[in-house]
């Protein structure tokens, strides 16, 4: 039986020195990972796992965060299954990431390699083996978690029984790596960035994150749903319409997105996000596979494609692409809602059906 | 007969001391505009004038930027009609804007004022009559050229015999000012902005217009254009997937977005970008006007709607929106093309069709 954490605790896993797919060593990494409802079967054989992949700016913590998913009678049944989320590798959430401290006593800051989605994978798949687990029922993750899922299915398809992969493509588009360096940039010109060393000098790029979130936002977020919220009201007790420009008068869109701005500021790292989006643009499952159809016709694993019809970051064209070319496709759902990209988290009754589907199919 | 300007020839027309609708004064404003064509017809009644409406970083050489549409034989065909392009105010061609030489000799700068798109036509509306012309037969545009349209519509109805509003919505959406103001932001938080008076310090805020550009112009082209030419290809000798990341190796797509700011910059002013862009924040046409319904359904000024099916910045559900509640619809056009918002300008043959038909329509 494999030692696991204690329910719902947050544990460190040191899995070695890993080395990324373009050759750089992060020495003496750690995954921290948490675990919900007791492990049954055979940890290299049929067992009860699910595992669940948090998406750029999650974290383990994945029954607070997908709430409605996880629990004691949930879609995410712990009474019944073993729910496992780790941190991704190059994150701020006890994983190591450029915030962590190097051998050396500093933050690794710049000398953190790039990660393609493959090395998340990869490393995760390293915590597993530590764990003594060589095999899961299901991976399932929305957006970075989505593309984590499908990446497991292809490096490692022995290992997993089922897949399910939301909100995301089989690989960056052009228009998403544009949108992300935008991000990248907003955070690498922050005069408070110091070329991703500014660890110890009692500053961060606030301004240069909290400008890549109000980006980001504007296509996680549907813009009907938008619209309906705010169309062009002013802020309370501001004037966006005086006769000069001025920043503090604002519509209440810029309020809204300098709240999001602001609370990432609060809980997450510059670094961590720009080694995060940076995978994202590294995102390619054709990449060495003979092309993007053949790796997806190659994969094995009965997978779910799930996507949003009003998401502009990934366009439901792009699942239906994945469907149409998938070797063993277990099904395809299709949220609607003027959400956007954050439909898989926001459609509690939707994803509740659809998740239940999906555990429904791969218990049959 | 109005005194035009010679055919082709950029002309520069004082049009006074301009107050704008929030209440500041531009001192001495003139307006920049060309002409193809020879006039026809009564300045105060029917004539034979065409207004061409330029989007948010055009100018007024619309036999340029527009050539598949305007000259000899073309939809607008200049051996039948007179067309006129201003230059819009606010902006870098002619026409007064942040970077013209204030009445005490230094640039306007931070002096400059807000705008809204009815400032815009109430300064063009003033040139026109400066010209001794007060209606005519038809006013056209795309974006913010549309919106220009759609203005002159609803304050001067008396002056515009028909009109065509392409690829714009009858206000600012919560997620355009969202991404508008992302593009502000990156200029006005480059170091070399001086908060708008970098005119006299030898250096521009090139930098933070070349990052508005980049965002603008992933909004401008539809993403299954940009993914078809780009995909996740390397520029020519660059490794964007090294082990670490790197700003100068890049994705192609990064390289031609880097291009296209690098193009802006050297044709454009962070000023006057920053002012219409604000000025598309601030376009209502709704406003005063008990809401955004009531004033569409108060037009009477038989006016044609077009729309790009694939346009994310002003989604079609906008111009249906205009097309439903406009009180004297000529007629719905859908541009259907991956190009994205862009293809007003770029899908000639479609548009070629649409406006012999708005023409045709306009002369029955």
């Amino acid at each position: 039986m494999p030692n696991l954490a204690p329910e719902g605790e947050l544990q460190l896993v040191p899995i070695g020195d890993f080395t990324t797919e373009a050759g750089a060593t992060i020495q003496d990494a750690h995954i921290a990972y948490q675990r919900w409802g007791q492990f049954r079967g055979d940890p290299k054989g049929d067992n009860n796992i699910l595992v669940v992949e948090h998406a750029l700016t999650g974290d383990s913590n994945a029954a607070e965060w997908w709430s409605g998913a996880i629990g004691p009678g949930k879609a995410l049944d712990t009474d019944t299954w073993c729910v496992i989320c780790t941190n991704v590798i190059g994150s701020c959430y006890g994983s190591t990431g450029p915030a962590s401290t190097h051998p050396d006593g500093a933050a690794w800051g710049s000398r953190f390699p790039a990660l393609s989605v493959r090395d998340q994978v990869r490393a995760e798949r390293t915590l597993f083996t530590q764990l003594g687990i060589h095999r899961v029922h299901a991976i399932m993750g929305g957006s970075m978690g989505g593309a984590r899922t499908l990446e497991w299915t292809l490096l490692y398809p022995e290992s997993v029984g089922y897949a399910c992969v939301m909100a995301v493509s089989a690989r960056a588009s052009a228009w998403q790596i544009g949108i992300q360096e935008a991000q990248i940039y907003a955070i690498v010109r922050d005069p408070n960035w110091h070329g991703g060393d500014y660890y110890s000098t009692g500053t961060s790029p606030d301004e240069g994150l909290a400008a890549a979130r109000r980006i980001a936002h504007l296509t996680y977020r549907g813009e009907l749903e938008i619209d309906e919220r705010f169309g062009t009201s002013a802020q309370e007790g501001e004037n966006p319409l005086g006769p000069y420009r001025e920043h503090d008068q604002r519509f209440a869109v810029q309020s809204y997105l300098d709240y999001q701005g602001q609370k990432l500021v609060k809980r997450f790292d510059a670094g961590a996000y720009v080694t995060l989006t940076e995978a994202m643009n590294r995102h390619d499952i054709g990449r060495g596979r003979g092309g993007l159809n053949k790796a997806l016709h190659s994969s094995t694993v009965p997978t779910m494609i799930v996507g949003v019809d009003t998401d502009i970051l990934y366009p439901y064209h792009q699942q239906e692409h994945m469907s149409r070319n998938l070797g063993n496709l277990l099904g395809m759902h299709k949220l609607s809602s003027p959400v956007g990209h954050d439909a898989f988290l926001v459609e509690a009754r939707q994803m509740d059906n659809i998740l239940r589907n999906f555990i429904a199919l791969t218990s049959a």
